[in-house]
Parts: C-alpha cells; sequence; structure tokens
C-alpha cells in the first residue's frame, strides 16, 4: 500500500484524493494546505490527516505527494519533495519559468524519483485511444495535427493578469496534447491572436482568441486554435491527418438524446468544463502513476514534457509580441 | 433508342418525363392525360407529343409506357399496353384488388413484356446499399428488420377515403422494403392503428399511426411504424439485425450543417418529401427500367412483388379489423 | 445517517454496494449471502458486517435493505423486510409470478414501507432526459414509442430453462421502459418471436429474437424488439414520437473517436453490456432511493410498477404461446 | 432566352453545359474548344454549334460566356469578351499574376459586363447555410474560421510543376472560403508547409502539405490546412467559431448508411471528389449567374474577390518561401 500526500485542498486536491480512493494499492494518509480550515476539510472527508507540506515531506511514512498548489509553489516542493525522496506527481505547469524547470528537472533525476506532469488530457479515452490507434500504425505517418480547445467562458480578469498569458495558461495543454500526437519535437512556433471575447483582457496585456502553427524538423504540422469563450459548453477536438487515414477525437456531449422537430435534429451541449469533461482522465492519471511506482515504469508525461510545452509556450509568446516566427533551440 | 409514352402527366408523371431526359437510349415521345392541358404542358416541356392512351398504346413506334395514371386506372392501362407487346413501368399500387392484379399477372407474362412496379425506395441510394450489402453477407442471417416511415402531413380526409386505407396506401412501401430486405416471404401479419393525428381520418374509417408485425417462415421477423405526421420532415428508415452485425439507412437531412449553442447541437430537418428524399431514386429507378429493356434482363421488382406487397397490405387491413394475426396463404 | 443492509452480494449486491459508497447520508452496515465468503468478501471490501438476512431484517439498528438474491428467495424477504418496517430497495422482477407480487403489495402497502423496484433503466441520463423532456411537453402528445434491446450475447442454456422466459427476463425491463415513457397503462398485447440465435435456446422452450407490440387505451402504441445477441455491444436505444416531434436516446459507444480511410468512417462499438452502460444509471437510482428515504417521498418505480411489467410479461409470453392478441384487464 | 457561349469543352465546360441544360432562361448555343474534335462533342451533346472562340465573342446573337479554358488563356479572352460587351463567367483562378487581374478588372468595369469568378464552393448548401446563418446573426460575430481540404489524390507532378503551386491552386479555393465566412479584409498572411505525400512534388519545387494563418484588422483569424491526399475521399469542411455559437459544414458521405459490428460503426466515405461533392453547387452556381443577368444584379463572387484570393495566395506563396509573416497593402 503507497501513502500519498495531498499539497493543496483546492478544486484540483479534491479531485485528486477522490481519485486514489478509487485506485488499488494506494490511499490518501495526509493532507496540507496554506488555509487549514481547507486542509481539515479535504481530510476528514478522506479520512486523512491534516498536516503542514513541511511535514508531509519530512514524513518517513509518505511515499509520494501530489502537488495541486498555486503554480508559484510548485517549485520549492518539487525540489524538497526530490530531495526527501518522494516520488511526485505535479500539476502543470510545473512552472511560469523554463529555467527553473530545468533546475527541477536537474534536481529529480539526481534525486531519481519519478515525477508525473499533470497534463490530464493524454488521460482521456478519446485522445489516448487517438495516440494509441496512431502508434498502432492505423492512419500510417503523421502529418497534419488540428487541436481546437475554447474554454466555456473566461476567467476574471484579475486572473489572466497573473496567468501567464493565454499560451502558458490555456494553449499549455494543447502544446503538450500537439507533442503527444506529433511524436517529434516540435522546431518552429508562429502565433497570433486577439481581444475578441472581452476588451479587458486585451487592456491586461492578454489575448483570448489565439491560434498557433508548430512544425517538426520532419516537417508535420500542428495547428492549434483557443478562445476563452464557448457558448455550447467545454470544446476539446484533436484531429490527425495520416498517410492512410484520419482520426479525431470529438466533443462529448452531455448525453446521447436527440430531438427533431420544424427546426431540425438537436443534441445536447458539449459537457460544461473539465471537472465533468476529464472526471475519467483526471482517475486515469492517478491510476498510471501508482501503477508507475507500484511496477517501477517511469511516468508518462514526465518533468521533460513539462519542460518541452513550457518551451513552447514561451515562443508563441515570443511571436504573438515580435510578429515573427520563432525557431526553437 | 427506346420510345416511351407517359401515361398520366400529373407529378410523378413529370418525375419520370424528367428522368428520361437524363438517361441515356430512351425518350419520351408521347405523353397522354385525361386533362388534355395537362398533356400539352408535359409534352412541350419535353419535346414530345401529347396524345390519348389508346394513341400511344396502339402505336407501333413506341416500345414502353410509363403508367402514372390514377390507381384504378391502371388495371385497364396494363391489359391493353400489356397486350401491345408494350414494355411497362407501373406506378404502385398495381391495383387496390389482389385479384385483378392476378389478372394482370396473367396478361403480362402470357405476353411476355417487361414490367417494372415502382417501388421506388428500392432504388433510393442509401436503402439499395443496405440490400446489397446484406446480399454480401456483411451482417450475416437476416434475423430482424426495423422499418419507420412518418410523412410530413396527411393528406386530405377526401384523400383518406379513396385510399384504400394506410397499409394499402402509405404502409405498401413498407411491406415491399420488409420484402426487400428480409428476402423471404412473409407468412402472418399483425397489425394495429390509431387515429391521432387528426380524429377525420378516424371519422373517415382509417387510421393515421401504426405499426404492423410481419413474421417469415423461418421466423425472421420485420417491425414496421408509420404516421401520416412528422414535424421535422419525411422520416424514412430502415434497420437490419443479422447474426454478424447491424446495417442501417438513417434520413437524409437537407443540409450538413450543425449550429452549436447553449441550447446543443442543431443539425438540419430531414428532407421534406419523397420528391426531395427519392430525386435520386426516381432516376436510378429509370435508369434501371431502360436498361432491362435494352439489355433484355427482368425489371425488378416485377409484377409479382407488387402483388406480394399488396396481399400483406390486404391482411393488415384485415388484422386491423378484426384484432387477429392473420396467417397468409 | 441511513443504515442499509445489502441482501445477495453477487455481481449487483456488488454495484449496489459501491454506489451507496458514493451517496452522501448513507452507509452500508450489514451484507448477507447464502455463500458465506461472498458475503464476507463484500463485507471487508465495504468495511461492513457479514450477517444472515435474517439478521439483518431484524435489526432494529438497519434502516432499508437492498435485495439483490435469487429471484426466487425476493418473496419471503420482502414480506419479513417489510413486515419488519425496512424500506425495500428490490432488484427486478420482483417475483416470476404476479399473484405472489399482489401478495407483496399488500404486505408492503400495509406496513407502509417504501418501495423502490430495479428498474435501472429509468435512471440512465439518456432515458431520464428523454421522459423528463416528454412531460416538459417537448415533443407534444405522445403517439409512438420505438424500443431496440439487444445483449451482446446470450446466457448459458441453463440459466435460460429457469429464466422464466424472454419476455420475463430481458423484456420485462423494455415492458417498464415502454410505461415510463407512454405514460399510460397498456391493455392490448401482441408478442412473437423465435429461436434465431441458437437453437439449443429453441429446444429449451424458449425464444432469442422477439418483438412485442403494445396498445393503451387512448391508442398510443409500443413497439419493442429484442435479440440476446449483438456483435456492436449492448444495443439500448428508444425513441417516442409525438405531435410535436421525436424524441431518440441513442446508444452510448466506448468512445467518441472516429477513424476515415478508403473503407469510411469507424466509430468505436456500443459500451459492452449493462455494467458499463448503466453505472451512471444504477448510481443515480441509488441516490434516488436514498433521497427519498431521508424526504419523505415514496420511490418511483415502485412496486406497482413492479406488477404491471409483469402482467404485461405474461401476456406477451401468452401471445406467442397462442399466436392471439392478448387483452389485459 | 440567354444565349450562351461555352469557351472550352474539357470536363468543367462539360459541366456548365450541362447545368445550363437544367437552367430556364438560357441555353447554350455555341462551344469552343483549341480540339476541334472536343468542341464537336460537346456541341452534339447539347444541341449547340462548334465554333472558334473569337467567333463565339464576335456573335451578336451571343449574351455571355463561360470561360473554362486553361488558366493561361484566361487573360485574353476576358480582355476580348468584355470589350464585346459580353456577361462573363470565368472559371477560378482569373489569371496567375495578380497584375493581370488588376488590368481585367479595368477592362470589365470599364465596359460594365456582368462577371463571376467561378468560386463554386460559395454555392454548396453547406458553405451557403452557413455563410447565410452568420449573415442572420446566428453566431453573433465572427471570430475564428477553421477550414480543412485535403484533396483524394494529388495530380500529376508534370501538372504540379505548370500550377502555380499548391497555394494559387488549391489553397486559393480556401482563400476565397475564408474571406466569404470572415467578412472582412486579410490584411496578414503567415503558411508553410512540406512534400510528405510525394517527394517528387517537393523536388518539383511545391509542397503538398500546407497551413495558413490570415488575420483581418479587426482581430479576426482564420487558419487553413490542406493535404492532396485523403484516404477517406474528398476532404471539404468549414467551421465559424462567433460570439454566441459555432456553425460548421460537414464532409458529405456517399450514403447515410451505417454497419455495425465488434470493429464499430461504419459509415461510408466523403463523396469522391469535387464532381460528385460539388454536383449541387455547380448547378445552384449557373442558376446564380443566369438569374443576375435577367435580373441586372451583379454576381457575386465578381472579379475583384478573384484578385483578392489571388493576392492572398502570392502572400501565401511568399510566407512559405521566406519564412516570414506578410502584411498585405
Amino acid at each position: 500500500m503507497l501513502n500519498i500526500g495531498i499539497l493543496g485542498c483546492g478544486r484540483i486536491g479534491h479531485v485528486h484524493a477522490r481519485s486514489l480512493q478509487m485506485v488499488d494499492g494506494a490511499r490518501v494518509v495526509a493532507v496540507a494546505d496554506a488555509f487549514v480550515e481547507a486542509a481539515n476539510a479535504l481530510a476528514s472527508g478522506v479520512g486523512a490527516k491534516a498536516m503542514t507540506a513541511d511535514e508531509i515531506i519530512a514524513s518517513p511514512d509518505i511515499d509520494a505527494v501530489v502537488i495541486g498548489t498555486p503554480t508559484d509553489t510548485h517549485f520549492d516542493l518539487i525540489q524538497s519533495s526530490a530531495k526527501a525522496g518522494k516520488a511526485i506527481f505535479c500539476e502543470k505547469p510545473v512552472d511560469m519559468s523554463a529555467d527553473r524547470i530545468r533546475e527541477c528537472i536537474k534536481t529529480v533525476e539526481a534525486a531519481g524519483v519519478p515525477f508525473l506532469t499533470g497534463f490530464n488530457r493524454r488521460f482521456d479515452p478519446g485522445f489516448a485511444a487517438v495516440h494509441a490507434r496512431i502508434a498502432a500504425g492505423e492512419i500510417g505517418d503523421v502529418e497534419l495535427v488540428t487541436i481546437l480547445s475554447r474554454d466555456p467562458s473566461p476567467p476574471p480578469v484579475s486572473y489572466i493578469k497573473s496567468s501567464g498569458g493565454l499560451f502558458r495558461d490555456m494553449m499549455i495543454h494543447d502544446f503538450d496534447m500537439a507533442r503527444f500526437l506529433l511524436g517529434e519535437d516540435v522546431v518552429r512556433v508562429y502565433a497570433t491572436g486577439s481581444a475578441l471575447v472581452d476588451p479587458a483582457i486585451g487592456e491586461a496585456g492578454d489575448v483570448d482568441t489565439a491560434v498557433a502553427v508548430l512544425t517538426t524538423a520532419s516537417g508535420k504540422i500542428c495547428q492549434i486554435s483557443n478562445s476563452r469563450r464557448a457558448t455550447y459548453g467545454y470544446d476539446q477536438r484533436a484531429e490527425v491527418h495520416g498517410s492512410r487515414g484520419l482520426i479525431r477525437a470529438e466533443n462529448v456531449r452531455e448525453n446521447n438524446v436527440e430531438i427533431a422537430n420544424g427546426a431540425g435534429f438537436r443534441s445536447a451541449p458539449a459537457q460544461h468544463f473539465f471537472l465533468e469533461r476529464y472526471a475519467g482522465a483526471y482517475l486515469a492519471e492517478m491510476m498510471h502513476f501508482i501503477d508507475c511506482l507500484a511496477s517501477g515504469r517511469a511516468p508518462s508525461p514526465g518533468i521533460r514534457d513539462g519542460l518541452a510545452a513550457q518551451v513552447i509556450a514561451d515562443a508563441a509568446a515570443r511571436s504573438l509580441a515580435t510578429g515573427i516566427v520563432v525557431e526553437l533551440g
């Protein structure tokens, strides 16, 4: 039985704690949060102990930590957890600075601890099936990837201001998905965007509607588009065009009911947002983490995947700012 | 070049005349209608001569007739056309009386003239593909057939009164489709119905909402349901469950556009009615007829198919009237 | 906090026990099974006590029982549980004999205990949405209901022999769904069937392919078709044609991925069987039961719904055996 | 009755001649082709006279010309036809050189003759419905346009060499569609591409897999992707994300049949290529042209739309060649 400590008892901490209740071979023994009440609430909900993060990391009985705290605390928690020999599950983004992620990589690899970066979408049954069937050769060589992601509504402008911008906060998921589906490193990035949803987002220096084009060394191309607002639910689609066929994962609708009348055939909106759409993905992600710890396999996506997506996000932000196409190292 | 005479210049006569304009190897040379003006209009539209039906049938230059006159005139036209050696394309139903159809069969078979019964749905690209793939063994043995047909709106009650009733007027198409898809003779019929769309239809002695269950000697079963009204267009679906899989033909929608918002995803209604939905079927049907005349193959469905559907319709009407299950033959 | 006792620790007992772990306000405190090991296994899995059924029913600390034992034991358990004042959740069918269900109704209603009949499909998000939207008037008056149910593969012939036959064992679910969607009592039943999937099923005196037509007093009609085998997964569909539109619940596929190549566009099979397809329904069903106990509302479907479906199943079996249309009292 | 002369009797000339046979108020009176046999064949097929292009343009009895000759002959034919006062329907691209198109604009506008540029996709029922519903405000303000076009297989490399390159030969259609759906002028173009389908295309200096990002002055963004090969048919999709919803036109499949078995649900491939997919569009396009001539309305898309798409194609080609983002005028 693996003993897990949850660092951060907000919404995502709850999701991971609940997932762990459904995973055999692991249990949540301790939780921590800067707000003691939040820690106590989750602790009593899952039958764990509320402790401080330092206590959890120092505890010899705890095998792994799940980091779901604010991004600016990730760095220190990763450093100390790795040095303490804990296996680490860290929410994305690992850090807002690629250089700091590189420092984390050194520590994590020196310590030799397992590390999973929380790119949950890789574990969505649809996207996972797309990846598996590409790997099985069903569409031949990958040539063109198209990723469309739209949130149901923008976060508060106050959040936007400290988010690192759309490319680092939102499209980062799509950059990881692009790497997952392209199966090859990205060498060139073009990105552009506009503030069409809310002018206040533009005034805050960010965009809410954006696209990126990623190219790999062998010439595979990925197009991504994002909007911070979709009236019809959480829009999460990807398709891959290959030499032998096309594969795509469509949106998941709230139910499979269709109603028809003079206005046509109407089916349900897409599931509202990530908690609904990715409920299964969060569980599968945690099962993968625990399974890796139990079997000794390396979790994937790892910390280097966290870095790679961040590097692309930085390049996209630079492309937007400068209007030029950015070549990656 | 085959010379064709059109008997009956109403809506369906126009459809067949226009189809013939697109078919190589045949041309409309004469048209006839009880209303001389109708005949003149179609004649000038397609560059043919307006004549009487008798003149057309007597003309040695005419190879085939297309009968699209009112049902109660079919019998005489078939008799005289067959005796004159004309190939015959006759709209469904061949006649309202099975006995009279049997008489026509004698004459037609004695004359040895080709005969096509106008069950147009067999030529719909969807239903034809269903049939072809069953024949190719793709779903194994046929076990259960489900046919759903709904008209957009009921005909006038005055029409209903002389229509022979829903089973002979509307479900007759589905009885033929059942035979087409079952690939086996029907031996037992149960039918029931209600007047739910318009009480005046009930007062006229008919139903507007009806179902039938057909069983074959080997135990294959077909379910049919009809309504005289569908708010979402002309509903025409069939599915066949077999030992190795399921095949189904869905409705054809007005276009392939989908619009999404908070109310969900909305696509276009089904094509409005038979002229839209079966435009391609009418053309394919005529191509088949002309192709058979040119090649010497027997057209299918033939006059015996017209009889078989009528016999089932009669049995269904009797089942509705008596509440019992009717055994055939 | 409501204390629940699980009677029967087979597959469905596990499902309900796990559901109860996710429902606030209730907990499994005791479980029973004729096989002590089965009881012990489930008890340790959910942190409950293994007891005998009699002990559970006699325990003053237990508020409700969930009966998931073999059908022939339901009668006694219902009688004693009701007399002991327990709320009852009973798997379908309540009993194979309508008369015995009537006896249970007397006892249950005399005792005034809440009773839920486990027609889980009413709680499926799709079918529940269909029902809710009909109730909201979205399709006007219900006229024609079409229900298609097919299991992935037949049970062993040994099971078939003691199952009460397809209508009581399998189509019973569809009879309840018919009543749920028709919103009106059934007054007439026609059913027929064949052994097409496996001749051994026919030799055992049962059918594996069957249809039924149900009619209500006002003339609404429901068609049902069943097969014991579907190569493409668990086929569970229903559609309702009303005066103002059509509503339908389609199958739930394993995922939302589509792959395209020269053979066309291929998407995933339907979810394999009831444990996958109705996972959400089982949970929603239990939430409804617990919510009713907490709020004092009567659970629905109740024991009289269990009887009504059984009466239709008996009539269908008689119609199949005799070839006649059966009128219900 | 309008008298039309067809210039160019290849595949597209045939399409337009046949469309004209179905359009009231116009007839093909003359056809011309550099290959006299081709002209004679079409002439006899549609009951027209084979003449030279010069004779047609000089003929006072001819009201309009339909130019479907090789692109490098368009310029001269437009010049002389416009000067002769003929209405002009000209296949895309108007010319490979934007400057020469500008010269044609001068002549055409000086002559005041109606001019339709043959961007047939605007007349596809799906794309036309998308445009109409955007215009009706159904999705609010346009923000993001996504266009995916893939041909079933690449043309011969010999054709590629003289085609002007993918952007001018293939993506030109999508540039026009982008303008049609954006409703605003494009001010910035980024394009990239690879030769992934066939290395010989790369050796010929072209790409076969390409994307473009177009931006308008107000910040609306369009993404386009092209491939010269799709195993599943002619892939022609567009979607528009707006402030109030999403609208999309899906591919048109060969039929509406679906077959299910253990491998899942399989439906037909997309219609094979442009002659099948755009049969209706070609007819609607011609009806629009004739309707404009009859009513005095200006045809749309006009010659300036032909120029605008060419300018974008030139910019895309330059972006590909230089790796920079190109600003338009």
